[in-house]
């Protein structure tokens, strides 16, 4: 996905591609797309250029267009974690640091690159996803407990929030593409809000749950009681395969699980969602979902979606949106969590005790409202306001 | 679906239905579902027992328990007009009349059935689909004009814009479920203005319209862009068969048209909606769509849906809300066209010169605006604002 | 299944039903389908009208119309065990007896009711599914290791091994419906063999393995190869929360197993095979299968499969075709395992040592020139020799 | 097609493609895929390498490689008629000339083209449709008339018509891949028979039909009723275009016509098919069908099955195998008609009072029965027994 968002931008500086599939256009206040450069970590060596052919999203021409520019983007040592993420285990990484000796590395990386590009930068989690910590541990929740468990390097503490601490503690604001916890715990919430760096996330809203959060607002509108919605995807990409590892699989489906209760106001009783590794397809992905749903005199209906896509042509553009919308709040001097960003993830970071809006629609309608200008409470109110 | 909807009433009433299906409830300002009677004209006689039986929408126990309720409800005699609508040709009406004494025999009706019904009443229009007319004609254009052509006979009035028209004159609220033009002419829109009637149409938004007023929203949101969208449909019942009448299915294909490009704002080239006539399925429908669509560096998709439904049980309850909605402007004081009643029609009546609005999370967000009490300029002002 | 086997004959012997779904009809030599009666044992002592009642297969006028006839069909006290099949656990059962002892009691119930129906009986399994047993345990191997361990009363023999002993041992032919082991084990076979008696199985090929047996072989003719293949299914009834339990899914899904690879001659990598309780359905499944092929210069096609059934509407003609063919093979003085009944079933009995036939077109010719006239072996041979 | 074929086998001698959708290998006595050799007419001079590029079937890859091969592929000037094909109206044709010129310049090629090609040469029809005539018309159907109306240059003898004969006349095996009539009429089959020239036709049956004729015998042989069958495409190639014209679409359909009642053996009432142009899928195809049956006891389901395939990736294959086989008959001495070659035409030419086998699996079991050496009337003898 990286390797796509990268692509598409040096392709579009290069007029050789349009803004299909970048939902923002030119809106004012964003910055342009042209005046993107990316950098990043990763924990193999291969270059963008070798990252894009060996996924096959782009097409040989593509690639011809791209190849200087992408050639040219190298990955920095990555910090990685097998008891997070044992599928995925390069050699690209730094040594054996301390905690805190790691997050100074990310924070030279971050400085040197965020100079390199004109004194702003955007930091957003692309990495394979980690296992799920166990949330009751008071490290995640009291700031001065992260703060002794980074001191005393403790396991518990995963790569993708040592990424993160660094972006708060350097300024950069900090978006979450995948179901990682990262910057999703009360710790570092706190810290990004009193540091007043924007925080996004969790987990991009791309194929089948776009798909749910656009259908079961419209039900919910008619009155169509949802029996049952059976989800399911097949994918051979790397993503997919990590998706063999349990822990990971239990992750990701987390974060699709409630989100057709929340937005339709009832249990639904018999909502399966299952993720397949399926070789064929590569990067392309198909997921189908069937919808029992009852109407009026009990009468039952169904209706079947067969969604053929390809992750990472739809999930890169959401990726280039959101560092465009953190960048914006960064210099509106919003910080903490970016509530109006909700729209592109599967499971919106909310404020503590408020309910999450999944509704793609009220979603879509606060975006819109935040920027258009209005502060992040009055945009959230407004969704809020929307959604009863 | 007139009888569906009564059944469905009458089935509320003995506490033997739900209001599943309903997307109204119990909203304050309207009138409650167990507080409404029905009448109307057919050009056949059974009364709507008969119909209910022979249309199986309802199973064996919910006729057994609406029975009674139905076979007291027999149909008034109908004006018909085979050259507006051949297929439908029954022998329940009036012999020989003049266009003016047709609406001496409505108007008494409808009188005596407000009357009847606890002194409000409201009309809509569930007639088999008439032919287009010749929309040039300046009968439909001037109101004088069209009173000559009714002081003078013209055939060239159908029989759906006497009954509009009687509606109108005695203060009755007038909804059209129909593609037939009825009363969206600019001569009766007109009249109702001045007298304060609330109008409503036209062509109810129920199986494949509905769904893809909501997905196209969603694509333009997330810029994918449609490349071709092939809709097609079968089903079995009455109204599928009078697809096989050319001009019958000219007027339904027609006002599904321009709904797409409208909501996307660009031209999608290949757009073709088919409506089949296909026995098996009797009253229930099969929708299938392919959609093609382009996103991030031009890669294609495609989005398939297959919908099986029945069209009563979705249209039968949208009915019921338009008759509530009607029957709450009228108190409120609202005359002419009711545009935030658009959420329930394929062809929504909007104000002459005003772009219409077709997608979905914005016709319920005016629908709910205008619920919620504000006067339908302001309501349509936020609509408007909201959809740029 | 049961319930609706015999519903459907009891309409039929009225003239109530057609032989719709009956694939064999009054081919000469087949016992005729209003020549038909039924008993039976189950652990629930609730009568047919009472099962099918509750399975909603037939339709309110059906029952009406068979109701005497299945209020008289009263199961029999079963042999169940908890350690085969936990999900069921039913009270309508003998006491604490041996197998010898049960056995007694089975050849008792199946003499009796052999000597009611006129002379001649079929017995089929049709119980749920029981969990697999260690299969290289030498009592199912070997007859004397057998006999010694229904003296022992041996907790590895199952109830449906019991049952399948005894209608060995009185010469009723015997069919399995389900994927449990049964009679599907040497020693008993060797026993039909020597017996004279015709063995059937295993387990009925209705929905999606019939559908992939009948696509998959015209693939191969047209040398598309498979890539892949992603089946699933959503099933609501007894027998789909029975896959609840592991050990039952296990069972059902290991007879789905090797169809495809036996039937293209090459390992298809990507075969997943999914089955899953989905509530809103009852006793209706649905199946979806993607299909990826590869044609001429390796250009990737998809075929997707969605097929709306109801298991019991498949299964039950089968069950009584197989109950037919029994017979006649009995009267033929054929024992032993019947191939040419292959075509019925997922999971094919077969002489040792000889491949298993799957494609649905070879097996369809094979009962054709059974049923002909053919002894078995000749029809074997001529199934043999076509699948070449 | 064509620049599918022959690139086809041409990367197949470069050993860069392998046999995968070539159904019959390297069967004995048919010749190897690399002893073969390609040359043909077209109305357009662009060669195989420009047709390949712009069909966009091969890859980039694969056209680099074939590139030098097919470069040297030009076609030879054509015989077009714009009252037979008006969509289709290159300039690379001979001038005014009368049938009898037409006729020798095409033996002329064809003579040329065997001796190239070392005395042995198939002609198989693969350009555009053309619309039906008027078949009672008697040139069609005695020799004498046909020979008189190529003297006369009669309008009414199509292209496809004097290709054939010229094919005949130089004892030119004869192939039709087309649903235009061509070899298809009385007079040419009486021709070929007495010259000993086989033929074969008409239509290739590649993708939507293929499936219907591997389905239909399933459900036929498991008596599921076929109580409607709903079949629609969308295509974006030449060929769809063709469609637009309403005189070649009708062609098309009416080959697809009765292949369902003459597999089940009864009128399935609900047999509707629709081809469609769709610009969004270019040479890549999609079928949906819908089918709905009748099981035991009347209890419908539904079968849905979605194709996405590639005309020329299905039908290039077939082609080849056509031609393989129809030389592999003449080395035999068998003319006239070759029935067993049905399994690859939606409308199989078969002899006269017979009625037609379109049954997938009894087709292709009397290929492989000929293919084994049996003669042409063994083989048919075999199929139609199998098919009772
Ligand atoms: N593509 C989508 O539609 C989508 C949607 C939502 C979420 N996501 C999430 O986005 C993430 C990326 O997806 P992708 O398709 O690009 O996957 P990918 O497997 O192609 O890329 C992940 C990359 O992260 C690297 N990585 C792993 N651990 C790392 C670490 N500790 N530090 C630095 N680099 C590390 C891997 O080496 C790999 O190159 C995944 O977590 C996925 O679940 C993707
Ligand atoms: N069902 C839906 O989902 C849906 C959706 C949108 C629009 N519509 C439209 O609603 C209308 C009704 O649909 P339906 O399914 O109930 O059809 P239907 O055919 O069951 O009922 C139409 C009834 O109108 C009567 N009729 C015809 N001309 C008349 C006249 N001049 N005066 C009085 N009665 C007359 C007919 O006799 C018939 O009883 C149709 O025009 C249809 O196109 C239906
Ligand atoms: N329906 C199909 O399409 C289909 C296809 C293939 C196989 N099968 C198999 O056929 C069997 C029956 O299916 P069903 O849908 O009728 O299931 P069901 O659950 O409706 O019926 C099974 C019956 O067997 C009884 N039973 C369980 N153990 C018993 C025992 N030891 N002795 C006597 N009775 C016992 C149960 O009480 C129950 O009444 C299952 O094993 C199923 O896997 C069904
Ligand atoms: N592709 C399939 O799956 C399939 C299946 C069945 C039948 N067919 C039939 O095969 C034929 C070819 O299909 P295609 O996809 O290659 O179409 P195409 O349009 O790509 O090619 C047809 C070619 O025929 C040429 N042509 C037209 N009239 C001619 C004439 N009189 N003499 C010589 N050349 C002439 C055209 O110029 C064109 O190059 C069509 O008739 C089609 O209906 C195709
Ligand atoms: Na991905
Ligand atoms: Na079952």
């Amino acid at each position: 996905m990286a390797s796509t968002a990268a692509a598409g931008i040096e392709l579009l500086k290069l007029g050789k591609a349009d803004e299909t599939g970048l939902p923002l256009g030119d809106l004012p206040g964003l910055v342009p797309y042209t005046g993107m450069t990316f950098g990043g970590w990763d924990l193999y060596a291969e270059d963008l250029l070798a990252a894009a052919k060996h996924h096959k999203v782009l097409d040989r021409d593509q690639i011809d267009d791209a190849e200087e520019a992408l050639a040219k983007i190298k990955p920095w040592p990555a910090m990685g974690d097998a008891s997070f993420c044992s599928g995925v285990d390069g050699e690209h990484r730094h040594g054996d640091l301390s905690h805190r000796e790691k997050i100074d590395c990310l924070i030279e990386d971050l400085v040197r690159f965020r100079e390199e590009s004109g004194g702003s930068a955007v930091l957003i989690n692309l990495a394979s996803v980690e296992r799920t910590p166990d949330r009751q541990n008071p490290i995640y929740h009291i700031k001065e407990a992260f703060e002794a468990a980074l001191d005393a390097s403790d396991p518990e503490i995963s790569p993708a929030m040592l990424y993160a601490y660094a972006a708060i503690k350097c300024g950069v604001p900090y978006g979450n593409f995948t179901p990682s916890f990262s910057g999703d715990v009360p710790a570092l919430i706190a810290m990004a809000e009193e540091a007043g760096v924007p925080l996004a996330g969790k987990d991009g809203k791309t194929g089948q749950t776009f798909m749910k959060t656009v259908l079961a607002p419209a039900f919910r509108d008619r009155a169509l009681r949802i029996d049952g919605w059976y989800s399911t995807n097949i994918l051979g990409n790397r993503d997919g395969e990590a998706l063999n590892e349990p822990n990971s699989l239990a992750s990701k489906i987390e974060t699709k699980g409630d989100v057709l209760n929340s937005i339709v106001g009832y249990d639904v009783g018999s909502h399966l969602v299952q993720i397949n590794y399926y070789k064929p397809r590569g990067d392309e992905k198909e997921a189908w979902d069937n919808i029992d749903v009852s109407g009026f005199l009990g009468r039952p209906m169904q209706i079947k979606l067969n969604f053929l896509c390809r992750d990472s042509v739809l999930a890169a553009p959401l990726v280039i949106e959101i560092a465009r919308c953190l960048d914006l709040a960064k210099r509106r001097g919003e910080g903490g969590i970016l509530e109006p960003l909700g729209v592109f993830f599967k499971a919106p970071m909310t404020q503590p005790g408020q309910t999450v809006q999944h509704a793609f629609p009220e979603q879509q309608a606060a975006l819109q409202t935040w920027l258009a200008g209005e502060t992040m409470q009055q945009s959230y109110d407004a969704a809020r306001a929307a959604a009863e």
